[in-house]
């Protein structure tokens, strides 16, 4: 099964990338940008088959690896 | 509007940063993960409030600099 693991900067954390991001969209020409955050993605593909414990420990793993809880929140989802 | 543009890398492209992170799963005793791939989110705040022209918007952004259509698939959601 398969387990999606959002991580974002949380608000009030700086992001520099998507700063960076933010003034190349201006660059481009692109107008109507308010703001950017960029975040990460981690698509895990388990053998566990019941929901609920993929999501759990999909969970587990985003708090002791996949984010830095200290500045970064996270969300699982199941595919 | 807010808009997520989530990329991530095609199937068959290599991924360095995904196989890092199942190698650290596994050295944490994280066991039954078969597969990982790491990808970005850009979450994008536009002043935009049609819906229709906000998609198309970040579609144009995605294409132009936050993907790299060569390796990359990205997929755009309105929030």
């Amino acid at each position: 099964m398969k387990a999606r693991v959002y991580v974002m900067p949380k608000a009030g954390v700086l992001d520099p990338q998507g700063k960076a991001i933010s003034h190349a969209l201006e660059g481009l020409g692109f107008a109507g940008v308010n703001d950017v955050r960029a975040g990460k993605v981690i698509e895990l593909d388990l053998t566990e088959t019941d929901p609920a414990k993929a999501k759990s420990a999909a969970e587990d793993m985003a708090r002791k690896l996949l984010a830095n809880t200290v500045i970064e929140s996270f969300r699982v989802e199941l595919a």
